[in-house]
């Protein structure tokens, strides 16, 4: 875990899924002292459901957001377009067909643009490369590349300022950072996973597998499916 | 300017604001054998008139285009805040007020995103940083950046194939743009710079300078001021 020592008392745009992930940068940040706010994208997701559970865990922490409406005129992404089947049986080394086509490039260009127009100097995400899906857009070595573009890419840093982009979880497996969310007491019944966005997880799609997978190994019953 | 000597039958992004740099790249791809498709976007600039221009052009070209509508929570520019004066003396090395947080780190992302959604090789936007208004993100630093974060940010990237982003105007005078475009014939009475939005160009923002500048030294009248 990128642990940051020092606590700042700055402002900071965190971006919000409703997932556990989102959940728990928001509350690593929020106790490290860090002033949040948070962006909510409500994109066309199939999950749509999770935008409520971004905003109950915002609104349970008290912390400012903003929902950044989008209307893609393309799909690309079984994630986006309900006539693709979510589960397909996926072989090595190919990236499952939830992926949606640039989606974090997207997501952080405007946390970028939103920290600069209110002067933040951090932007949190909650990608993970450990568990995860495989989504390009979740490993390292694309948040590298982005905070250089950022580097040369804003008026921040035309004047000398830079926007830093971290990903406090990227190191960690699932059951770390359940565990991790347990110790900062994240609500875990008020986040949401499921891609199918039901009224109850599939518990079939690559994420129900994955938050399955991570409660079981932290020995933690998902409250969800109490 | 970035000569391409093949010629590609092949599907593009282009990015298509209305003014003349985006309509003269447009027309370009187009004699260079691309097949594009454009994205103009409507993200509350003040100058909203530019979007029925882009709409023109494309027409004109009988190329395909999607409006992409972006709210914005934030501002942060006065292009996006009637509140704020649109022209204010520059000092040496600013940045003017009409420059928007992260916009072309935006309006890329949703380009790249587009580009893998319908398998386009090629994103092409009309960024100069001649006689430009300063704007860090047109400049080729950010692009050559930006390039090496979509290089490993996408499904093509895992899968060997790359999106290439290019700004075949980058480096042309806005006087080598006009006469560019008059080669192409670029209906220049479709296009529109003027940052205010009114009837008639103001003649005084930055976008009308630098176009007023361009028609006189390439000994040209502006078809919009007949």
């Amino acid at each position: 875990m990128q642990v940051m020592k020092k606590k700042y008392n700055k402002k900071c745009v965190v971006l919000l899924s409703g997932g556990i992930d989102s959940s728990t940068t928001l509350f690593y940040v929020k106790k490290k002292g860090f002033n949040p706010q948070c962006l909510i994208f409500d994109y066309g997701q199939r999950h749509r459901k999770e935008i409520n559970y971004a905003k109950k865990i915002a609104s349970y922490l008290k912390v400012r957001y903003y929902i950044v409406k989008i209307s893609l005129p393309w799909k690309g992404s079984s994630l986006l377009d309900r006539n693709l089947p979510l589960i397909v049986k996926k072989t090595k080394n190919t990236i499952p067909s939830t992926y949606v086509p640039a989606r974090n490039l997207i997501f952080l260009s405007f946390a970028v643009s939103f920290a600069e127009a209110i002067s933040a100097k951090y932007v949190f995400y909650g990608a993970n490369q450990i568990d995860f899906s495989g989504y390009p857009d979740c490993r390292e070595e694309f948040i590298n590349k982005l905070q250089k573009t950022v580097d040369v890419g804003t008026k921040y840093s035309i004047e000398g300022k830079k926007i830093f982009i971290k990903a406090p979880l990227l190191n960690l497996s699932k059951e770390q950072i359940i565990k991790l969310a347990l110790k900062l007491k994240v609500p875990l019944d008020l986040t949401w996973s499921c891609y199918k966005g039901d009224k109850k997880p599939c518990g079939l799609c690559d994420s129900c597998k994955i938050r399955a997978e991570g409660f079981m190994k932290a020995s933690i019953k998902d409250p969800l499916l109490k």
